[in-house]
């Protein structure tokens, strides 16, 4: 294997680039999910180590939700109620942890629409309103209900987009682009009417052919019926061609520079309508596959091609959002067992994957960026450290990443770095192994999570000359944290560590 | 309002016949909803209270519990993969909570059917098997992987009964009973060869005209057809001609006496059959109303009627349960607020209704019954008091009962008294006189849960003559647990009570 | 017994003075207790229903909190390490209830002096230091590692008291004014030093003869030193001539208004010192008796007496401190049993006492103050409802009051009473009933604690020409909170609580 | 460094001696410090690992415990009243980590003796009690106590050991063997009187110049004098010559060897005594150093030595209590950082020492033992695959260990490794690294705790001829925990592990 030495030299003056909007958004299985304990307890884990601001998810008005609640009175009439019950429940679950609902509204309630159409395993409808009013009657009495709970001025940080992947016709009746501009002037002045303050945007499109200019049509739709919108959302995922094999799908994914490129062409479509120039765009979906048994999501190359993700995502976007923080996910049929391709950051058992050390290393990047390329992103921090995300993603042929690091330093510093590669921090790796069973003993299911967390090594910086030289080396598919502190000496009186340890 | 007095005089050589199995086992909404956080708070206050050994619930073969998964591979054709993952989690709650299941094999799995009939918010299949060798590989995959994570010793504990109260058509497409025994037979013969040892019953029948019949041919079938058979399972409910306003159902109550008498009738049928005589029978679903809309379950007359049920009904059978611990439940729609008359001991929110305290009270009695009677059963304690739980169940006309109560007791003695009456633990009418809210706010909330606790009111017990008087006053539907405690004096030297109040 | 009958009428604008300091801050045990887990979970139960800001105890340098920590090297000479390794669980622990500490700067730690001089059980040294700049080297070293630990910002929001009760012998030794004043000086400058906007006061004085004139003298010595003070403090207890019984301590207590005066008295020295008119006082300790084995503190006497003095303390004071939240404490001894007269809330297995709830509803009341007397305070609430807490103290004699109670209400309303008195919410004696049993199984514990919550009671009020009327019973010693709140009915459509309940 | 390699071969018919007795019993810190939530959260983490059985420390009848509490009354006279709330505080916090005491019944309170003579930081007293009948009501009352809450079959349980090192004039009042003895006769009566099931033993004699003597002693005094006895106990400490730096201390420890011999006369003295052949033997303390204050407890070398002790003290003992779980300990002072020296298992804030792992690896070690010697013990797990714990302890100078192990495997393996060693699992040097801080902040914190966790690896074994072989490395002062696993593969139908990874 080859191998590629780089010289970092880092010094007071330096400075770079680099937007770190980590944290601002991460994506869940349908909302209801939020009441289960286990996905809970993967929130928590996942909050602990990334600390998101905002939650997205789909079914909001589905069924499983059971905000429009049909029942027949003695008669036989139909009736329709609201019930909130589950809606607070969720929401609840997301603020236990730290979270704003960033709210997606939809789909259908099967109870406003004739159409058959539905998609996945929970039978999602995704048919236009058999009549508009009845949608936006309970878009406004969900809003109000939220305002009657959580106060005006909490729901209205919580920003509002109109439907899911319009312009896919799974997931919009025949991706009728004029029934989707329909129903976002309807539902953007239904939410406006109850919360004038809260941000309402679209179109929510994936990528694929003809994407762009769904966003160019939405945005002239608004600006020549003088519709609000605040923002524009899209998606963003690097899978290519796929094949199936079972229930599994398999897909090579796409230069990260190619969905970069893919997503400042969006930047710029929105930039050239005069009156939308600057308006922020969302990512509010990304991830490698988008397809959830697809098994790269559990590797190390998942974690590294995020963190060359989240190196660049900010020059191109105002926030994006990982699909999806946890494997509680039912699309495609409950998960079978612990590693099945997932879209999670944390595998069901609460096994940590590699990828969610990628956003929880750039989530505490915190001062001064002093160096960004495409395998490091280096920061000084307010107590005169310096950190960094380091990752070498091979996708021109693999290779070992040799780093030499220089950073201002006067007195002695320690170098605590945390690694997740193949062979330290690889979970998927000790399934494999051990059988990939699928019904994990306690004994397993500890060993697993322990091979999820990356390994703790410390080493004494050389200082020479008020600089601290650091040699580091990252395998193929690794990724790492490094930092740098000063460390003076404080021990007690007497205390010398030398007598039973080499120093 | 009439008074009735009575007198109760206890004795050294008294003794009545009472068999309490309040905790054998209790009901629960969808099993799959155990994965919730909100169903797991409720059973583990219910268990604080109760402490239920078995837990009994529909939907283990249900589309929601997801053993049955479907999917098409890439050219199209269809595969069955056997899930357990919710199965694992369902389970692994009952187990944190004491828990054991009482498997109640049914409803058919979607794939498993060509029938388009459900019933149920929920979508239970309710038809027979399309072909039943894919029914019964289903329950003995399922069964195998129960004895691979659970061990055989332990899963050998549990009862299985075979489908739910097929004599009504609801459940049971057509009510077939022929059907119905061929699909307990080929049922029974899979269970066997998985694991022989466990006990396995039917039918499962809920009342009506008709239903005692189907005991007789269930029986007939099994000697006839030397067919295993270990128990026999019914239900039993109160409510009589049902009356509906929107989605509420409102109906009045069958004297207590009538459904014991119901159950006695099947326990002689069982008994007629010489080679069953004497086999268990088990009520696996008993309540007042039989609808999870109907407000008799939030009040205070429900407690008194279940506790002159816990009183009785282990004259007639070997076990029964209350349909169900909470009010986690879907059947006929998601509960729209805290009060809706929901089947549960306990309402969502954690409001604990008056019924509770008679599982909760009953369950606590230890120790050899001295007197029963059709408002009070009292037990000698292991540590030398008295115990007891006393009701006033009004079914020939309101009043109120005086009792006195006399026991042997040598020296001074505490009268423990917990009270549960319309004006002492009544929180559906504290919510009533709220206005009925649909949305609690954290105040409502909190005066709703103080206001389901029982009143703790402590006296001492008169003694004279080597026995402790006590006088009671029960209003009408009050429910009361008495404990009288011998209380010998330990108190610090120098501690005087009496300085500051009176004594 | 005789009735007092009174009525309160409320309309659209009244008012009336009242400053609620309920929440400023609570007494502790010595403060290492506070690393104990049984502490912990008092003050967790005392702050859901208080939520008291500060948290003020004695022991900061006193042996057990191990700041000063003395060793001898091989060659037997005499080290001083500071050890801040409980300070931290300390704090952390106060910090976890949403507590700030109010540091008191005592007592002295063994290796500071050489006087044998102790005050209680553990031993807290007296005397002052040996060397002043010894105590001031320690008090700044302390300082200087809080700010290292929770910042400077955060820790001059801390106030600082200067020993305790220096005017008794005991604390002090030979109450020596003189020294203490040298001490205050050396202990201000000291501070100021380290954080020059960290506040600071004494002289700490419990009451007695000559005590105002620690008051005058203190303040004069700062004035003329130009010696900086930032606010007076002081003590209220109402316990008169003490007699001992065993290890008891009984005494009568003065009127409150006595008290109430007495505090006045102080806040009139302080202003009349044009220099310092207007600076706050504190009330650092107040309760009925000064003894930890005094039974009053148990009863609903004390609950009552309390309340009166929350009601009137803002008058004289702009803060006070009851002494204590709980019944970890030492100072007397270990407590033997649940209930022996503990200054706390709340007793030894969590078992909520009286008293509690007076500072509970008071901390609850929130919004403009409409009405007060000497059994009464009531507000408006920003919801539109009224809030009040009402208390029936018979320092004249026995007496029932009755109010009949008016207050503006357009539309229906719910009266919801949490009533604590003699009958209802008193666990001392049904602990009393018991036999004051020593040690407690878990039957008795659970009765206990539930003998402790105050019973929920609730009613419709009347409503008429635009107002509510309510008419409450309070027995001797009753306290009981009230609020009337808007019950607009909004129940869903069918629902009919009158089926089954009487409305 | 030099490289030692050995070869393991194991065969379906191989079999070693080997007595496992780790979770026999746990020490610990002065045992009220049981209270503490630091102790209970080390504890429960301690427990979480190694599932010790029983635990045992100083300080029962100290005066931080309080059972004997003095007070005075009106006139003076001293009163003698016991307390044992913080009694059932520390044993309730043992039982609800699944632990029983160990009872140690000592020290002296002071309220039983005139002596001055104390040891430790918290001043115990060290003197044979003013009147010995005070002692054993003392006993009587507390044991009495015990059985009233937790009952007398439970009780029973707990070993009973009269006094700690007598054999040391620091310990007991210059050494006195005879007043020694006349103490454990009058104890041992006391216990019979009370609870005749009771397993009493002593003298709990430390190391040293006669100690064996001391054993030789007891014995025949109970022989003699027909005392009952059921165990005898001793310490066991491998620390030589202390050399004392400020409050540190460092010793250089003796051969492992030597320390089981010297175990070995103690258990070869007791068989010579004809009456107590075979009598258990307890080794009731055992470390490296007998100092609290010694840095080895925190190294990687102590963790090695811990291995080999648990390797053979089971050929010479029956049972055996490692000094002590955690750092909640203040015989010398409170520790002043997390990593000082201390015995514990654990540090302060939760870090682990290495020296917990040679436990937990130990104690899980269930199953017929195979293979041990000097470095390795192997055992046939339940389930068909081999366990080990293998060791590099260096005492005759540096040395690479390289094992190839080879065990009977018929199919697929899976190789679990857990490696501690001085790189892998080594918070002291991390600690040390960062400049040996004092107060950690959370980010110091969190490394720590990670880098206290073995590193997991796995790697699939090599088959071949019905066996599995492993090549193990382990570098100086590592310890290993090795599982060799049947791995049958029994993944998803269409999932590829090898499509993204390399298999």
């Amino acid at each position: 294997m080859r191998t590629l030495r780089k010289d970092i030299v880092i010094s007071e003056r330096s400075q770079a680039q680099f937007r770190n909007l980590t944290d601002f958004c991460v994506g869940t299985g349908r909302v209801d999910l939020a009441m289960q304990q286990e996905y809970q307890e993967q929130l928590r884990a996942v909050q602990d180590a990334c600390h998101f601001r905002y939650i997205r998810g789909h079914g909001l008005f589905s069924d499983q939700m059971g905000i429009c609640q049909v029942h027949k009175d003695a008669e036989g009439n139909r009736h329709t109620e609201y019930c909130f019950t589950y809606l607070d429940r969720t929401v609840d679950a997301w603020r236990e942890t730290g979270l704003r609902p960033f709210l997606e509204l939809g789909f259908m309630p099967a109870a406003l629409t004739d159409s058959p159409n539905t998609i996945f395993y929970w039978n999602a409808h995704t048919a236009p309103p058999r009549d508009m009013d009845e949608w936006t009657a309970l878009v406004k009495a969900t809003l109000r209900h939220l305002v009657h709970r959580y106060g005006e001025e909490e729901v209205s940080l919580w920003p509002c987009e109109v439907w899911n992947e319009p312009n896919l016709s799974g997931f919009w009746e025949n991706a009728d682009k004029q029934k989707y501009l329909e129903l976002y002037r309807a539902t953007v002045l239904a939410v406006k009417e109850v919360l004038p303050g809260m941000k309402v945007g679209g179109p929510a499109i994936c990528g694929g052919t003809g994407s762009q200019e769904w966003i160019s049509d939405f945005l002239a739709f608004c600006r020549d019926g003088k519709i609000p919108v605040d923002f524009v959302t899209r998606h963003a995922y690097l899978g290519q061609t796929p094949e199936r094999r079972g229930r599994y799908l398999y897909q090579q994914m796409a230069p990260v520079s190619v969905l970069i490129e893919e997503m400042r062409r969006s930047r710029e479509i929105i930039d050239s309508f005069p009156e939308f120039r600057g308006m922020p765009m969302y990512i509010t979906e990304f991830n490698t596959s988008y397809n959830p048994f697809c098994p790269i999501h559990d590797t190390n190359l998942n974690a590294v091609i995020c963190a060359a993700l989240l190196g660049s995502l900010g020059d191109v976007s105002d926030g994006y959002s990982y699909w999806t923080f946890g494997d509680v996910f039912e699309e495609q049929g409950i998960p079978p067992r612990c590693f099945h391709g997932g879209f999670g950051l944390i595998a069901n058992g609460l096994i940590v994957k590699p990828t969610l050390w990628a956003f929880s290393f750039f989530a505490g990047l915190k001062g001064k960026c002093v160096y960004r390329d495409d395998c490091a992103v280096l920061v000084r921090r307010p107590d005169g450290g310096y950190e960094g995300v380091l990752w070498n993603l091979c996708e021109d042929g693999e290779k070992t990443l040799e780093i030499t690091l220089t950073v201002p330093m006067e007195h002695e510093a320690a170098v605590l770095m945390e690694r997740v590669d193949e062979r330290t921090c690889n979970p998927l790796r000790a399934w494999h192994v051990m059988g990939e069973p699928e019904d994990l003993n306690s004994e397993q299911l500890a060993f697993l999570r322990a091979a999820g967390q990356p390994s703790a090594e410390i080493l004494k910086a050389e200082i020479q000359d008020g600089t601290a030289t650091v040699r580091l080396t990252l395998d193929r598919n690794a990724l790492m944290r490094i930092r740098i502190l000063p460390a003076e000496r404080r021990s007690g009186a007497g205390y010398d560590y030398s007598y039973y340890c080499e120093d």
